[in-house]
This record gives structure tokens, C-alpha cells and sequence, in this order.
């Protein structure tokens, strides 16, 4: 990745702004092992490995970056070396636990440990700084994160970009006689040399594993008629996810799922225009439900309507019953209902960002059914 | 996979000895979220989502697994669905966590959480059963999956012969004049051609990049007579992982390069001659930091020796001073010294089983180095 993507894309006031959030939330310190969390604040895409890298944040304090040796190397050449970040290197019989106690204060009431941390690490914590309680850092995090920046937002449109170009290419793909799974690797591809740096899923349902929203790829040959679920995202090098869903059918489709998808179009359309600033992820995903539910299929709709994105593939906000927290500008999540009565089923999905007076789209490919010759 | 090692390689009492030994250690319960613990016990490869999937063993009870409705399908073809465990499915608006505690009995005391469970999945159980200690279930699943059955050591067989067959190509791949990102993706390419279902890593170190034993992929040009060290992994279909390290030159290397490999291919069977039962991993670690320190070359080994290798890459035991559990029949782990003076270095490495007396290779290339025309 370019230089001035990075700085564009992993500001250094991040970790200013994680150490002035942890301390409004009462959190002394936030300990961010490898993952969307830490990539967020220093830009760096560290392995997760069983030896620990940690960033440790206290909030009264200078921040360090603790680092098996052998990974120095890379830390260094990665956006975090640019941080002015103390770098600690461990070596392989030292423990990196007891060197991230000894440096914090002592009598740290509170810590956030990164969501994604593995269990055995924050427990290594636990034992390493025994009168400290354990939070998720994503409580501090999500409020960050959820917002996205200009340039998260020209990165999710980047990411946008690549996996249409891939939606346009599978009608070169998908055709009768072949298997899902024939088809999924041929996606794949696709999805790499598009300019993605990773294949996160692909879900090719055909006919009847249609109706199963997380079909795996299956060996299942297509035949003419059946319609198809097209569900796939990768990550770029950015750091930033794709993922759409269209639908495809080889020839005609049957009369009864024609009747169907058109009510789908619809109810996505009134979930979109339901995203302003203000409006709640419940009430967007009510506005897809009602359309489905008046129209007959409300139970053939058995999932929530979208989830975040941005670093990781599903993150917050997720548009669900029961969210009431108001969306605001630069929120990016999917919107996705689908219908799966059997024995066949589609949905329709596009990532979104809420702007000041309603919502731009990521994904700019059409909704009409695709019918492949 | 086929279903019959499926059957093998994931046998049907694994369930009733993980009880067991959570029993005998103390646990009222184990909590094994999508990971390698998980897919030991239960075959099942369920993805790490956002949604809990949790099997939950409860020591003095029927163990149940918890699955998003969305994943129902993908849990019940999975060889979990032949378990005759209880599926306990949940909607989009449960919360899963407080259905897992409403089922287990109240007031115990300590419950083990796979190593890998995200921790903000062990909060949310934390907070769902707050009088409840949690531990690391590796402290009992370890003691199980450190010692492979014949299955699995087939299996990892089976993963040396298909890594094997990547480095034999290797000569076709790695030429002067190209970079190693270059080199570093027909490798890639190879290793997926050659049976792995995934890509682990891979490391083509040229030049002063050999002399990182964590390099990443670069875009410097590999030039004639430079020694370049070449370790790469993947995993099975299986499950299992591959993971071996040979060197490459392309011309004639420099002598100094050719005396400490010389020392190195010795260090290298000294501990892999080491390996019996009963023998310690700092013993191991010992007889190749012996031979490369009596022959001057000791401060340029600075990594342990080996890591366990199974479900992931990197496991118990870990080859290492300081480890004085000894060794038993059955473990798996990789033999892998190296020695980095600079501008270059080199790192032989082979997986190697423990057997009643001695060990066996998974890795059957040979340790002279590769001069590539």
C-alpha cells in the first residue's frame, strides 16, 4: 500500500483520540493485541500469533508496542514504526505478560482488552494483573470505528468498485452444467484479481441451497431455470471489506420466484431510503420487513437486515430489531433482506454509508434479476 | 473430506474424554467456541462469526451446541451433526449467552473457554454466569491434542508429502531476476495445487531478508548467488497442517554461507536425534544450540527451535529452553535451527513425530542445499 494512503487511511491522531476515549469511558489502560482493532489505531496488520503483540494504551501515559523479537522487523516497517511508539521486544523464554504489568502502573482498576483477543491471552492478563477487571475495548472502539472517515469511506467505495467488477464477470462464470463449487473457485479468482488482497466468502446457492442464506459451496450441478444466490467479499489491501449479493438465473425462472423477487426489490429499495441520520437500525430493518411481511413472505425473512463494515467484514452498527441507537453520517453497513421459501430464495445486497440527507451507495450494479443465456 | 476419515480423524469419544479430563482437572464446564479445540472434538470447522456458535460440556451433563438459526444447516452436515448432540439453535434477537447459562446448572464454579474464544465472547460469558471462574480449556484440551493418534499422525503425514512436493517444485519457480512476491505467489499456487485447502505463509527470504526469520514478502530482486531461505505452510482438507524449511541458491553461494549451512544441517539432525520419549523440549533446543554455539555461530540463533504442529501451525509443544515436560509418543512439532550472521542466513526445518524410540519424519526432502542452475 502506498505511503499516503496509510496516513490518510490510519491517521496518527488515532491513538489520541482512542487514549481521550478509554479515559472518558473510566478505562486506565486498553490492550490491543493483532486484529481490526489494532490495525485501526496504528495501521499496523499484525499476525496473530500465539506469541504475543500488544499495544498498550494507558490513558495517563505513553503508549508502547510490546513485541516478540522476531517481529520487530516487521512492526517497524509497518505504519505503527512511524507512530513514535516505543517499541518493546521480548525474547522467546521471557514472559511478555509479566513485562506489560511491570510497565503499567500499579493498582490499574480498569483495562479494555481488544474484542478479538484470544481468551488465553486476556486470561494471561487476568493473572498478570490481578485486581484489574477486564472490559471490552470495543466498547471505547465501536464509537470510533462506526464513524468512518472520508477516507474509509473512498476505501469501502474502492472495495465497492472491485467486488461489482466481479458481480459483472459472473455471468461468464455461472453457467448450467457446472457445480457451485466450480463456479465459487472461478469467483475467487476473480475476486483476487480484482484488486482485493483476500477472499472472505463466496456463497453460490443454486436452487434449493438458495434458501439457506450460509450455504457452503457445494458440489451441486446448476440447471437451466434454477435461480442462484450470489453472495461474496473479500478484503483490499486497505484493510477494507467488500461484499454484495445479486442474483442469477440460467434461462428463465419460475413464475412464483419472479413474484417474489420483485416484492424483494421493493423492500430493499424502502430499507435503503429509510437510512437518514436519526433513524434508528431497528426502524430500517423494519421498513425491508413490513414490505415482505405485507406482501406475504414475512416469514420467509428470518434474518436481520444488514451489519457493519469496514475493517471487518460484520461489525457495528448491526440493523436489527432491537438496536435504537441513531444512525448517524459516515455509518456503513449492509442492507440485505432476503426471501428463501423454498425451493429456491434470494436476496439482494448492498453495503451503504448514512450521509447528511440520506445514503450513498457502495455497490452501483442494478438489481434486476440476471438472466444469463 | 470423505466421511470415513472424517470418522478417523475426529473419532466419536472425544467428546466423552474432553469431559473427562475437564472433570479430572476440576471444570464444571467447557466452552468451546469455532477454533481448533472445537473442530478436535467435534470435527466440525465452523466459522468464527460475530454469532455464537458454542459447544458447551458440561461435566456432569449432556453436552449441547449452540448455533445462530442462519448456521443450523452448517452445523448439521458438519460430522457434528452425527454426534448425537443437542442443537440448540437461537434468532437474531436472543441473547445467546443467557440461553447457555439458563441451561447449565447454577453456581459453578469454574468453566474452561477454548484459548481462541474472542474475548469479548469470554466477557459476555462473564457476565452471563458471574460467579463463575474462568480458566483456559487448552490446560485440558492440550493433554489431548499434544499426542496425535495414528489418524492424525497419517494426516500430518499426509501434509508433509504435499509440502514436500511444493519444495520440489521450487526450483522451477525461484529464479535470478525475479522478486521474491513474485516467487512468494507461484509458491503459493503450488501449495494449493499440491492438495493444501489454505495457504498458511510463506516466506521467500533473499539475501539479507534470509537473515530475518519472519520476513515478509518483498519486491527485491533476487540476484545470482544469493542464498534464499524458503518456509512455507499450509492446510489440509484434513485440517491438519504443513510446515517445512529449505534453502535455496540460485548459483554458486558465498563460502562463508556454505561453512555455518554446513554447521546447521549437522545442528539439525543433532536434535532431531534427541527427540525420544522421555527427552525434554529444552534438551532438544539444546543439542541444536549446542552445535551451533560450539562452532561460533551462537548469538545468530536466537529463536527456539520448534513449535507443536496439529490443528494450528503452532501448538504444544513448543521445542523451547525452559519446556522440561518430556517428550511423549505421538507429539508433533518441527525441528527447525537456524543461523542469521548476515548479509544471509538459512533455517532447516522438518515436522518430526515422537515414536517409542526416536522419532519420524514427516518431511523427506533432503537438507543439502539447492543450487538452482
Amino acid at each position: 500500500m502506498e505511503t499516503g494512503v496509510t496516513t490518510e487511511l490510519y491517521p496518527r491522531e488515532r491513538l489520541g483520540q482512542v487514549r481521550d476515549a478509554a479515559a472518558k469511558a473510566g478505562l486506565d489502560a486498553v490492550l490491543l493485541t493483532p486484529g481490526p482493532d489494532l490495525r485501526y489505531v496504528t495501521g499496523y496488520d499484525a499476525k496473530q500469533l500465539e506469541r504475543l503483540t500488544c499495544l498498550v494504551v494507558p490513558t495517563g501515559g505513553e503508549a508502547f508496542l510490546v513485541v516478540p523479537r522476531l517481529e520487530v522487523p516487521a512492526a517497524q516497517a509497518s505504519p505503527a514504526g512511524a507512530l513514535g511508539v516505543e517499541l518493546v521486544p521480548w525474547d522467546e523464554t521471557d514472559d511478555p505478560y509479566a513485562l506489560v504489568a511491570a510497565r503499567l502502573p500499579r493498582g490499574l482498576a480498569t483495562v479494555g482488552v481488544a474484542d478479538r483477543m484470544w481468551a488465553v491471552m486476556a486470561l494471561r492478563f487476568r493473572a498478570a494483573l490481578p485486581d484489574t477487571e477486564q472490559v471490552a475495548a470495543g466498547s471505547v472502539l465501536r464509537e470510533l470505528r462506526m464513524r468512518k472517515s472520508p477516507a474509509e469511506v473512498a476505501a469501502l467505495r474502492e472495495a465497492g468498485e472491485a467486488i461489482d467488477r466481479v458481480h459483472r464477470r459472473v455471468p461468464d462464470i455461472l453457467k448450467a452444467g457446472r457445480t457451485e463449487r466450480e463456479v465459487g473457485r472461478d469467483i475467487a479468482d476473480a475476486i483476487t484479481a480484482e484488486g482485493h488482497a483476500q477472499v472472505d466468502f463466496v456463497i453460490v446457492g443454486s436452487g434449493p441451497n438458495g434458501a439457506n442464506p450460509h450455504a457452503e459451496l457445494s458440489d451441486r450441478v446448476i440447471r437451466p431455470g434454477e435461480p442462484v444466490v450470489v453472495d461474496i467479499g473479500g478484503t483490499m489491501p486497505s484493510g477494507y471489506c467488500s461484499d454484495s449479493t445479486r442474483n442469477y438465473c440460467v434461462g428463465e425462472p419460475p413464475a412464483d420466484y419472479r413474484a417474489y423477487y420483485e416484492v424483494l426489490v421493493v423492500a430493499q429499495r424502502a430499507s435503503r431510503e429509510a437510512v437518514r441520520p436519526g433513524a434508528t437500525p431497528e426502524a430500517v430493518d423494519a421498513a425491508a420487513r413490513d414490505v415482505i411481511a405485507a406482501a406475504g413472505y414475512g416469514e420467509h425473512f428470518f434474518h436481520r437486515t444488514g451489519h457493519g463494515i469496514g475493517l471487518e467484514s460484520h461489525e457495528d452498527p448491526y440493523i436489527v430489531a432491537g438496536n435504537l441507537e441513531p444512525l448517524e453520517p459516515g455509518m456503513a453497513f449492509s442492507i440485505e433482506p432476503g426471501i428463501y421459501p423454498g425451493p429456491h430464495g434470494a436476496r439482494i445486497e448492498d453495503i451503504v454509508v448514512c450521509t447528511e440527507d440520506g445514503h450513498t451507495p457502495m455497490n452501483l450494479t442494478d438489481h434486476t434479476l440476471k438472466i444469463i443465456d
